[in-house]
């Protein structure tokens, strides 16, 4: 007969790995941004005129709609070509170890710089960047109330450094798991049992703290590659950042906060189904087949990792200008 | 010497040309909207999986951040094709006589049907749309809340609907001008002067009522056809709907509400500054050629045409299945 998981002590285990997500106030008042950043870090995460065409904006594939990314394989960008790797959530991005599949931002506002001038991406440069915020008097403002006491508050960097402030406001708490972890019995037996198979089979070594990932770099493939249509030849993840042999196939931990919201899976955005996607961890990373109950448990702990998604209002964006860039090819 | 234009009188005149715009509310009550219907409408606006690669939503031509269009010459759809026409903003939509510049669809649902079906748009069909729909359980709740005793509830033309509904609500009300028409002296000399001009000159001829325009077809080129950089030739307008000569270049005459935040202007989208647009009006409508004064005078006019923008908090949408059909190219 089947013993019902013990809640407490799995709540003991639970928060010696992982972490309870922290409010957007409390990590805003961590990080002591203010008001001004926060806003105009939200118009700018709206902002299309921020790329080439001026029809693609931050959120474009980083919807708050959809869990923070764009639900499909790899990213379309500028001219429709396809990025090289599954759009990662910006939702509790604030709380990883280093940004992109392979960390080479070691920050958000690091990272905010990359998509807007990838080629396949946004397409713009930072001087189209700032020409087209200096065009727009509301920018001017914004800025200078945002970055006050400097002598050009508009510029690529605090474009960047907003966006970063904007974006750490974008967190998950009050998830079921969260909830548990705090001492609520939230969780049913099968969530329970999930969770002890996620930590006592392994899964936690390299998915734990806030995130449940986000923080270490491991190879794909731990024990077994996966085939190239999951894990594509060509792409040598943090071996293209560092360019050392033990970096081949390595890629950051995935942080699994509200993977339930966010298929397709992996860099390679090949897997639809959350429940394939855990039997491929088993496989490629423990060594091991996990049995059909198992991956059942494991995916229904997934889900309780989904938290309250942000509440934010459209903004209104300021008027081009006569002056402003026009949209270009 | 230069006499101040009498405000009273030219409110009078303004109030049998021009109509004040109706509040969400006013627009609710005489539509007999319900909470269901705008809010399911609001999600399905928001909806990227109604497109054929899932990433194309109302939103990305018709975005609320900047006055209710995309602001680039025409629009981009499905595998980056361009749009014949330039984007038409949603806002107050709901009052013109009817939709499409060339005012083939009766109204707002008739509308939203068309580009959820056109190649260069979102590339979809009926049938995908309802497979998207009917396998996430969330819509059938809302669906069935917003048509409730039908059969059905979740068909393309409730989609078309509720996207009716959300979008009705889309007005933008107490602009300067607005606050004018109901008795407040809200406008500056020149701003007047530009009024004046406006219904003295014959503008008000075809952009007249609650918007504006958005009412009655009229040849692009009453007088004088402009230039087939502005009017290429092989758009053919209302001739293309009806096959009738007398429709040759005839377009709706288009609603002038918040113009002033959606350039580039007409229906080629080939004139960015708001100025040249009036010029052009007076020389190919009006056959005259506008004074440098009246043309600065009914522009500042224009600009008194914006109104408040709706506030709309970005939804959350519900997550995708596994039956879900996936993003096509």
């Amino acid at each position: 007969m089947a013993v019902d998981p013990d809640a407490n002590k799995l709540r003991e285990q639970a928060n010696s790995q992982f972490k309870v997500i922290p409010t957007a106030e409390q990590v805003i008042a961590d990080k002591k941004l203010t008001v001004e950043q926060i806003d105009l870090g939200k118009q700018l995460f709206f902002e299309p005129r921020l790329s080439k065409s001026q029809i693609i904006s931050c959120n474009s594939c980083h919807s708050l709609g959809t869990g923070g990314s764009d639900n499909i394989r790899t990213s379309i960008g500028h001219g429709w070509q396809k990025g090289p790797r599954n759009s990662p959530t910006v939702l509790n991005a604030v709380f990883n170890g280093a940004q992109f599949w392979d960390g080479r931002a070691k920050d958000l506002a690091e990272q905010a710089k990359g998509p807007v001038q990838a080629s396949v991406e946004m397409n713009a440069t930072p001087k189209y960047v700032e020409d087209v915020l200096r065009s727009i008097p509301e920018y001017s403002e914004m800025f200078k109330k945002a970055f006050p006491g400097t002598q050009h508050p508009i510029s690529f960097d605090n474009m960047a450094k907003a966006l970063e402030a904007f974006e750490s406001t974008l967190v998950t708490p009050h998830s079921k798991f969260d909830q548990f972890l705090t001492g609520k019995n939230t969780l049913n037996n099968l969530e329970l049992k999930g969770m002890e198979h996620f930590m006592n089979k392994g899964c936690v070594a390299c998915h734990s703290g806030i995130n449940v990932g986000g923080q270490g770099y491991f190879p794909f493939g731990v024990v077994k590659k996966p085939g190239a249509d999951i894990l594509p030849v060509s792409d040598r993840g943090r071996y293209m950042v560092t360019k050392t042999a033990t970096d081949d196939y390595v890629f950051r931990a995935g942080p699994l906060r509200n993977i339930a919201l966010t298929p397709p899976y992996f860099h390679s955005g090949e897997v639809w189904d959350l429940e394939e996607a855990v039997a491929i961890m088993g496989t490629s990373q423990l060594g091991t087949t996990l049995a059909e109950d198992e991956i059942k448990a494991i995916t229904a702990f997934l889900h309780t990792l989904t938290g309250e998604q942000p509440k934010v209002e459209y903004p209104t964006l300021p008027r081009r200008r006569p002056q402003t860039p026009k949209p270009g090819e």
